[in-house]
């Protein structure tokens, strides 16, 4: 049984087009031995963002601090601490931090992916 | 793409054996056509306590209020707000809540469980 915490995890600038101010953590993954699936988290800093994009694997996610939208397609939803949220298999999306404090949310990922 | 909050969620008691002084809401499910995972969120009241079972699937949990105990096979490990646990497959795990405060957790499981 492996338990950790946040500040237990490395923090991982993320250098992919389409992305800015954002960093990763992975509290549980492929090398943990996670069978299903894992749990990364994303910080986003105020003005940034994720990709706008869609892919084949759904995504669960749940917001831990802070607040922002959340592109559905092509229409911003707000999003703040507390919520949960079901990105389908080729749903187009994109966080992004509209606040002023860093929006860190947690996105569950078959372990496949990390 | 679905977005709730805990508040929107039904709270339902769970009536199993070796329960006590539990309820669960189930933000992300089935229900919502998640293809792989979903997400349970339980509520211990002060005293309260899962099972001590184990089964085939793993449990991948976050803590989002209070502090407790989960037994680690039969050995106590103190967990609070803000830790993130995996439970793997056939490992004997209980959840307690030893505090005073309710003990909230999410837990995450392969789809065809909930």
């Amino acid at each position: 049984m492996k338990i950790t915490r946040l500040d237990q995890c490395a923090s991982m600038p993320i250098d992919m087009e389409g992305v800015a101010g954002a960093t990763k953590q992975v509290p549980i993954g492929q090398r943990d031995g996670a069978p299903h699936f894992s749990i990364r988290v994303f910080t986003l800093e105020p003005g940034g963002h994720t990709p706008h994009h869609s892919h084949e694997s759904e995504h669960l996610n749940y917001i831990l601090e802070g607040e922002g939208e959340v592109l559905d397609g092509n229409k911003p939803r707000m999003v703040k601490k507390g919520d949960y949220l079901l990105v389908m298999p080729g749903e187009l999306h994109q966080y992004r931090n509209t606040g002023e404090q860093p929006l860190v949310f947690m996105c569950m990922v078959p372990s496949a992916y990390e």
